[in-house]
Formats: structure tokens, C-alpha cells, sequence
């Protein structure tokens, strides 16, 4: 369908599909990046309001691991709201992936919870991952600047789910300047101190724990100190993960009253991991990111 | 999680996955179908009316071409208006299916509008199809006597989306006395006289073109005559199917016409026939059934 932005799409960014959804549209991406020197796609959901060119409050949402854009997409049902908001809702893929018609070879592990589907939201810096694993410059830096200049967005947001949790509250914190708002899903909170994020560290830092501390949330919000007026946090009651030790919203808890940062933390009862669970509370935050963007 | 039904769940279930969903809970279960020799599997979202014993009214919902009850469960978004409503959602599979580990061997067919993901809703006469699909039978005496016994359901309504639409309206059009209710999403209104329908037919049903008149929706409709107080259809009007010819609105709207059965059909501007299409007005199929539930 046509459509006019205040200016067009660039040649920078290749359409895949573009979907009609309440009062808007649901669009694919693909582009070159720099950052991870691949192509990177991400799905973009615009409400009319953007379409016609007017600047609208937009939340960038990272997923956890083995996601890509669909699982949200898909599966959070953020869409209606977002329609009747007018708020746009960005999901970007978890890691540069091979490309065979390419010719791009990304490194990879069979653990899923290293490699393709695990960026953790950093730049690696031991080999092989730190050819392609630059996930934190892409985000915050090639994604965030691209998005502003080809969308019609008044302000972002970010948040996550799970590993896409930590990377919301990471980013959030790094670069505060950037986001007017964090929220978070089930967060893996301090990704130093768990077995999933230790694995990942390891390979994309070797031993030097000084990178580790910088990409943990916790320690990071501890170190940085209140950047917002509240943060929004839900963590599912029976959660396996949870249980596990994986996510440990204790330690995101100390973090900020440390740092004097406010943070709503909600254990919510009898909810587990998956995508019922984000579609379940996902409205809460997207309202949380709509109240701030009006500030 | 524990509940407590009126009574306890059957043997005859066996339940694959729980997960916790707004005020509810997203089941799936498994179970033997005499209809079809097969294994047969299906979602059920129960709000906590009926997970602690209250009947609720029912949606039975039929999918299309290629899929199965993760389409639905997953992409639909009807889990939140359901909790809020206090409805139970059904999404049973789309045809019997090959199960290696039971050395259960169905006949498929290369063609995904034929075979396996294609059952149309119908009991095939013809070999191979009539020894595993008679998704009729098992679709509206099987799984309904078993839904019935196994869960606190009031009355049920059915719809369904493009092959599923075809399947509501034919299957509430002959067994009037078991829905309360009929809505679709793209129906394939008249399967004889569309391409998919014709190659999937001569499959089941040979050459017996009465076999054919019998299972075509609008025809079913034009000769049982008014059955409901009003039915509900939207069409995507960007649907590539239904200006390929495969849907054809138009002879719904004629059957009801003749058989002075009241329709609501409205054309979607701008819409596709993808389940964004799906999503953006199920909440309006959602009350439709429930407001027929309460008269």
C-alpha cells in the first residue's frame, strides 16, 4: 500500500513484507551493517499516525535467546495497542547470523546459548566472535541512528525479555541519553554471575573480567546510578529459569536501591518463561513507555 | 499448576503443555481419534471460570490450509478478550497426520492444498484419503462429545479462517442443533467451484459431484435455509486469494439471500489474508459468539 513519510525510505533499507494490522502496518527490514558486517533484519510495526508522516513515541524491544524478530512479532500482541496508542514497536534480531547466498560465514556454537541467537547485547572482543559479534555497537549505535533517520519516531524506549532483558536494562543504563524509558520481561539481571551469561562472557571475552562487570546489568545500573523516574520490571513466579538462578531479579533489586534508582519489581504468580507469559503483561509496558515518552 | 474440574480429566487425554495466560491457562492436549486411526492433538484456552469448575461458553475454532493448532494459539491474539469474557477457545488440527513413532502412515499429497494440513472438514469416500480423513466426523462427533464430557463448556460457537471458514460454515450449517453460533475469517465459501477445493474434492470425494454439493458451504446453506440469527464474515479486500477467486464472498452472500439467513459481511480495506488480518478483528468474532452464547 502507499504510504508517504515526510521523506522516502532510503536505499539503505529493503522491505520483505508489509502486512496490514489494526490501524497500522506490520513491515520487515533488512540492511547492510557495518557494525556486524552483515545483512541484520528487524521488523518495525507503524500506526497510521506514522505512516502519514507524524512523529510517534517508539519502543525498541530485544528478544532473548534462539529468538529472532518473528517471536515477538508474532507472539507478543503488542500490535493492538500499539495501534491505539500510536506508539511504533522496533524488534531487531538477537546476533548477526551466516548468510550463504552471501557468502558470510558467522562463527556459531551448538550451545544455544552461545553464538547465533546469543549476542548478548555486546561487542565481543576475543576471535572468532569479535568479527561479527558486535551486537551493542549495532543496537545503540548503527540500528538506533538508522531508525531515526528513516522512521518518523519522537522518542524510544527500550526493553526485553530474558536475555533481551539484560540488554534493555544494559543499554538502558549505558546510554541513558538515548532511551527515555527501560522496561524488562524476566531479565537476566546480572549475566556475570549466571551459568547461561558466564558461557557467553567467556567466549566473547575471554578472562578479562573487567568486560564481564561492564556488561552486567546490575552492576552497571550500580555503577551509573538513577537515570529514570521508574523502571518496570515483571518476572514470572514459576519461571523455571528463574528457579534455576539464571535471571536474578534480587540481584537487579540491590543494584538499584543502590544506585537510588526506583524500580517496579512484579513476581507475577503462577506464570513461567514463555511468550503467554509477555503477552500476558506486555499492555503494563507498554503503557509505562507511552507514560514516559509524554514527560 | 493444580485446578480442579467438576470432575477429573479422562484417560482418553493426554495433556502436552500448561501455561499460565491472563486470568487462564493455555493447554494442549493428545489424544486416540477413532475417526481418523490417528493421534489427533488440540489448544484449549481455559479462564479461570472454568478451570475452577464454571461452564463457560465455547469457541471451536477451525484453521486453514497448512495449519495446525499453533497457528491460532500463537498469531490470533484471542487469549486476553477470552480471559477478560470468561470463553473457552478450541483450536483442533487441520487432518490427520503421519506418526512415526506409532507407525501410523497417512497419505499425503505434494500439493499443500491437498492431504495432510488440507482436510477440509469433510470424511473422504475415496482411497487413499478414506482411511484417515474424516476430519467431519471427528471434527463434530468425536472431539464436540469429548469437549463436552472433558471440560465445563456451556454451549459452543464455531469459526474458523479460509479452509476453517469453509469448515464453520459448513459444519455449523449442518448440525444447526450443536453451535450456537457461526462466524469466519476468508472463508473458502464455495470449495466446488474454487481451484483448491476442486483439487482437494476429486481427491476425497472422486467424481461424485453430489458428494461435492454436500460439503460446499454455500450450497449447504442455500438448502438447510435460516439457521442462525445473524453470522459474521470479514474478508481482507488486499487478500490475494480472494481476488485469485479462490474465496468468493459473493456466493456466501447469495446463499444467505436465498436461504433468508441474516449475514453480516463486511470487506476489510486494505487487509491481507495473513493471520495481521486474523488479529485485527477476532475481538469482534470473539463478542459475536459470545453475545449469540448468552441468548
Amino acid at each position: 500500500m502507499a504510504f508517504s513519510y515526510p521523506h522516502k525510505l532510503s536505499s539503505k533499507l529493503t522491505q520483505i513484507s508489509n502486512n496490514r494490522c489494526f490501524d497500522g502496518e506490520q513491515h520487515y527490514y533488512r540492511h547492510d551493517s557495518a557494525a556486524t558486517k552483515t545483512p541484520m533484519s528487524f521488523s518495525i510495526y507503524l500506526p497510521d499516525d506514522a505512516l502519514s508522516g507524524q512523529r510517534c513515541p517508539a519502543i525498541l524491544y530485544l528478544s532473548g535467546l534462539t529468538c529472532n524478530a518473528d517471536n515477538v512479532t508474532h507472539k507478543a500482541h503488542f500490535q493492538a495497542l500499539c495501534s491505539e496508542l500510536g506508539m511504533i514497536f522496533i524488534a531487531p534480531d538477537t546476533s548477526p547470523r551466516s548468510d550463504a547466498d552471501n557468502g558470510i560465514d558467522v562463527a556459531n556454537d551448538e550451545r544455544y546459548f552461545v553464538g547465533q541467537g546469543a549476542g548478548y547485547y555486546v561487542d565481543a572482543t576475543k576471535a572468532p566472535w569479535s568479527e561479527h559479534f558486535n551486537m551493542q555497537s549495532y543496537i545503540a549505535d548503527e540500528l538506533y541512528e538508522l531508525l531515526r533517520e528513516e522512521f518518523p519516531i519522537a522518542s524510544i524506549g527500550i526493553m526485553g525479555h530474558s536475555m533481551g532483558g539484560h540488554g534493555a536494562l544494559l543499554l538502558g543504563f549505558k546510554f541513558p541519553s538515548k532511551f527515555v524509558s527501560v522496561s524488562a520481561l524476566s531479565p537476566i539481571c546480572s549475566a556475570s554471575e549466571a551459568a547461561w551469561g558466564q558461557a557467553a562472557f567467556l567466549e566473547y571475552f575471554g578472562e578479562d573480567k573487567a568486560l564481564w562487570d561492564e556488561s552486567d546489568a546490575a552492576k552497571v545500573i550500580e555503577a551509573s546510578g538513577r537515570q529514570y523516574s521508574s523502571i518496570l520490571v515483571d518476572q514470572g513466579a514459576a519461571d523455571e529459569f528463574f528457579h534455576d538462578g539464571q535471571l536474578m531479579p534480587e540481584k537487579l533489586q540491590k543494584a538499584c536501591f543502590a544506585a537510588d534508582q526506583p524500580l517496579t519489581l512484579r513476581y507475577q504468580a503462577g506464570f513461567d518463561h514463555s511468550y503467554y507469559f509477555i503477552q500476558s503483561f506486555i499492555h503494563d509496558h507498554i503503557q509505562h513507555h507511552y507514560q514516559m515518552a509524554q514527560l
